[in-house]
């Protein structure tokens, strides 16, 4: 036998001594440690960088060194006042059903090599499934996290409905909707005019008159809707979306509807939460990650397919060095053909073991506290004059901020600094958004270790801590190296006039250097009275501003407001949202005179908003205005 | 605090209990339980289907019902005498590595939530490029595994090249390539006819002339070679591709080189190794599993990128609620950014607790001895009488298949055979391919735990064991339901006479109902003498078989064969090696008097193959021959 195996002596003295330090680590008193503690590139690498050594070392030494140099720089993720981006708790329970997978280097792909845990997984789904309301012939598999299940939604629907990939596709989603529908849209190879991100209602949920118009608007042109990703638990708001009305459009139009539930499907286990997400069993598909409101540790997502054999369908695959895993065996689940991983590991232990030992009431009793206590932390900041509600508890989520006299800017230094403040200390850690661009200090409580007072530190710091707004300068701004393609400009084009381009407010405060940028990569265009310069629910990047002449913007039919020079607009459509998608035209435009603009294109003018203070605050400004009604 | 806390003595205890429980399971007596112990859905159903319980249960019993309900149903992947698949065996010290990860639940999407654990995956991957001799720009990220680490390649090299998808791009592998490289290309949107499938040379590496030659054609057809997945260490035989030649290729024409070295590339840690992998260090991304031959438990794959800012552009997004995470400080390395993960737990502390322990030493050693056990497997294969070499030892794997005096049909009964009969008993586990269509026993050495011996006894077993092949039944045709749709046929399209479909021997012995799917499916077509039906490495799925005239095939440009009345061409273009991709045509076929051909699209001519043992078998025969002059 090797040297890289031990005997089970040697086995369980290193297996204790981690067990002791993991336990000892995790009680220690919330208030001795800052939630985060943060450390610079080099200092980092000063205390961990070098080469692998050729003899090994003792044990109980690098565990001291992993106690020293690695652990004191994370977030402390179980720690009851945190409250920021999606917290994490796990159990300990699950962590050791991590071990045990681990430690017999379980592989979960195939039947005939691991019945037992295949079974595990199907009676972890199974739950799932009984506790959405899914039928029995559904199908699922656990992933990586929300990323993955939402990257295996979207390529199974393509392979279920039209199988290989079409340029006509379109995919649906509303500006609230994760950041990894967007990435996996591109990964898969949509093109920036094949995904439509639709503007939300006042309570940030889908709308479903414009996901129709969107459609329509599609079809019309020719083009195919394939997909439509709606949420149940928003990342910013915990907003569900109207899941019964979008089923409806869906099913009227063949078009799959997938929901994302990443953060707030696991919510059904409590009445309200249930009753929150009724329609989510209507979903074609549904992402719900266990490491989140199923108190997992990481990693452990989750896809739930409706119809089971289109999953199937769209992942087998079976190389000749594979043949005898096969059986050929009804419902002999070979898990490496529900997704994207060959070998996979068992998540679904931990889950079964958890929920076996505390039993599911302590999960729905831990759930149904966070909601109370987003509730709680709603209330405190209706009461308070001192604070302003952005958006409402939703699920575990609500937004607020501390009001302020001054600009929108004012407002944003002010919570931003707030936010800094807390995180230095031990009481809490939260996150901020924007909300139709206005920023927004964002709680969301969903550890099992957080208490009501927990939830009162937080909003008492807000609500009370001193603000030295001198101290609270902002962000640095970072020029990125993307899209510097573009700037070689459009050959052939000419070029605008730097002197027309410093005469429009809007780009009065560039420097010399910005504005020959934007003279040689603008195009100057000029548009008859009574032509549509943009219509509502159609594709395009461009940014427009008005050179001469006067327009009037129509929406939904509707005049609601006019424009002449220096006015600018296509702003929303031009801005990425991520991973080259954007909003469609949200109104029409029609040109009452001859008009004149200058048009640029959307990745240069998304990298002028970059780097340009003064483009970025006007943007900014317009973006909140125009979101408020959009 | 919740009831999904423990305080520190129960963490203790429970802990202990598994810690205890895993050691006494690992060290077991090899010949006490069978490698691999079987079970139908219907049994495992029995003990471990229910809903999840109210109440929780105690920790002891749950700890019982997996060793006897759940893990006593999986192969053991750590026994010495498991040399089937890619085995798997991991050290004792990373398992709880991967408990350290879970039990503080560490999430490694962010420096600035987890700076320590950030800095610690960069430490190992300073290490695999320093192994690999990659430049210290490159960069890389842990993934769950080699289908991941691909998938991310295939996405990065297209943003880094073209930006979004484009349909002129082309992916090139050879039919070795692992089905993972098939699979992402379908799932990241990549057509049917934008892969092509190369044949291998006579020691199954990549065929420089045949990628040169599909490349050119592609280019003069107005295409654009995008990307090459050559191979470190096949699945099937262990080959590495000849890099140097290849990535000399890629650069003339200024394509992305692509190294899946899941298997083979950790090899570099030994001297033999280093020299077989010559050239790996000049790809622009290499894929290698620690999980494979770096003695990781699953999951831990890695990607690499030369040019480390093209992994950033391609992956980096950033959504509104995330920009707190986000501090834009220059080598402050956010993993989110780098893949397709967000949530990510580490990888990495597997990865270093386990170096670090044992020293690189040990591993170097554990290498080196699978290149060695391999290398005495073959000559004892070399040796023998009774055995027949198939393919060489190549880095830890061996193909060979016992001799017999019949068919091959004959030959893939009795190995197959032989196969089972060892899977029943405890001494060893290996599992088959087949190479240019023959069938292989195949041998890979790669556990820590495998000596001399335990190689010895699995050679002794296919030299001596009888067979008893009445007891060797073929397998069960599984009739699938994919691409059921086409047999609804094309709508105006001339129906054939049966009795045509019949008159041929391919489809003599099928019953009357099949004859009439073929018939009515199946177009009759006609081409002028001197016609070019196909011609080389054009893309095309059609099969062909001839009904009248005669035809003469051109490979390279020199005859090799003539063909006449029921004879056939185009089935290794038409069967589907994987995600719906296959062999571009690999010889010209033309029509030497006027021709009338049946033709069959790929997807039915798949089906027939699936359902007709009869075609099957016949095919099977022709693609032996074919394959071994392709």
């Amino acid at each position: 036998m090797g040297r890289l195996w031990l005997d089970a002596k040697t086995m369980r003295e290193l297996g204790h001594q981690v067990v002791d330090a993991i336990a000892e680590r995790l009680v220690r008193p919330w208030d001795a440690t800052p939630i985060i503690a943060a450390a610079s590139p080099d200092e980092l690498a000063a205390r961990l960088a070098e080469p692998a050594p050729e003899d090994g070392r003792p044990f109980d030494e690098l565990l001291r060194r992993l106690d020293r140099d690695v652990l004191p720089f994370m977030t402390r993720n179980e720690h009851p006042g945190y409250f920021a981006y999606i917290p994490g708790s796990g159990t300990w329970p699950s962590a050791l059903g991590d071990l045990i997978a681990s430690g017999l280097n379980m592989d979960v792909g195939s039947w005939s090599l691991s019945a037992g845990p295949s079974e595990l997984e199907l009676v972890v789904l199974d739950w799932f499934k009984q506790w959405i309301g899914y039928p029995s012939h559904a199908a699922g598999v656990l992933t990586s996290g929300g990323s993955a299940a939402n990257m295996t939604a979207l390529a199974c629907a393509r392979e279920a409905v039209v199988g290989a990939m079409s340029d006509r596709l379109v995919v649906y989603c509303a500006d609230h909707a994760h950041s990894s529908v967007a990435r996996a849209a591109r990964i898969l190879g949509f093109r920036p005019d094949q995904l439509r991100v639709l503007p939300v209602d006042e309570r940030y949920r889908m709308r479903p008159d414009a996901l129709v118009h969107a459609m329509d608007a599609d079809i019309r042109a020719g083009r195919e809707p394939l997909f439509v990703a709606a949420v149940a638990g928003s990342t910013s708001t915990g907003a569900v979306d109207p899941l019964p009305e979008i089923a409806a459009i869906c099913k009227e139009r063949g078009v799959w509807l997938h929901v994302d539930g990443a953060y707030g499907a696991f919510a059904v286990l409590s009445e309200r939460g249930r009753a929150t997400l009724r329609g989510l069993e209507l979903a074609d598909s549904i992402t719900l990650d266990p490491h989140k409101w199923l108190y997992q540790p990481f990693e452990c997502g989750c896809l739930l397919v409706r119809q089971g054999h289109q999953l199937l369908n769209a992942f087998e695959i079976v190389p000749d060095y594979l043949r005898d895993a096969k059986t050929g065996v009804p419902r002999e689940v070979n898990f490496a053909d529900y997704g994207m991983q060959l070998s996979r590991t068992s998540h679904a232990i931990k889950v079964w073991l958890s929920v076996q030992y505390f039993g599911l009431a302590a999960f729905r009793e831990a759930i149904d506290r966070c909601i109370d206590l987003a509730q709680h932390a709603e209330e405190r900041i209706r009461r308070s004059d001192r604070l302003e509600l952005v958006s409402p508890a939703a699920l575990g989520i609500v937004c607020f901020r501390r009001r302020t006299d001054g600009s929108e800017d004012e407002a944003e230094r002010t919570n931003a600094h707030l936010i800094r403040a807390l995180s230095r200390g031990s009481i809490g850690f939260v996150s901020s958004t924007r909300l139709r661009g206005r920023f927004a200090v964002r709680l969301c409580v969903l550890n099992h270790t957080s208490r009501r007072e927990d939830v009162d530190a937080v909003i008492d710091h807000f609500e009370h801590a001193a603000v030295d707004t001198r101290a609270a300068a902002p962000a640095p701004v970072v020029r990125h190296e993307r899209d510097a393609r573009i700037e070689e400009g459009w050959l052939g084009a000419p070029r605008v006039d730097p002197d027309v381009v410093r005469s429009l407010p809007l780009f009065a405060e560039l420097d010399d250097r910005d504005v020959e940028r934007v003279a040689r990569i603008a195009r100057e265009v000029r548009f008859p009275a009574g032509a549509a310069i943009v219509e509502q629910w159609e594709v395009g990047r461009e940014f427009y501003a008005i050179v001469d002449g006067t327009a009037r913007v129509f929406k939904d039919g509707k005049e609601i407001a006019e424009m002449g020079r220096g006015d600018y607009f296509g702003e929303l459509a031009a801005l990425e949202w991520g991973a080259s998608f954007s909003y469609p035209r949200l109104a029409t435009v029609l040109a009452t005179t001859d008009v004149r603009a200058l048009v640029l294109p959307g990745p240069f003018f998304n990298e002028l908003v970059r780097d340009a203070p003064s483009v970025a605050s006007r943007i900014r400004h317009t973006v909140r205005e125009r979101m408020a009604r959009a």
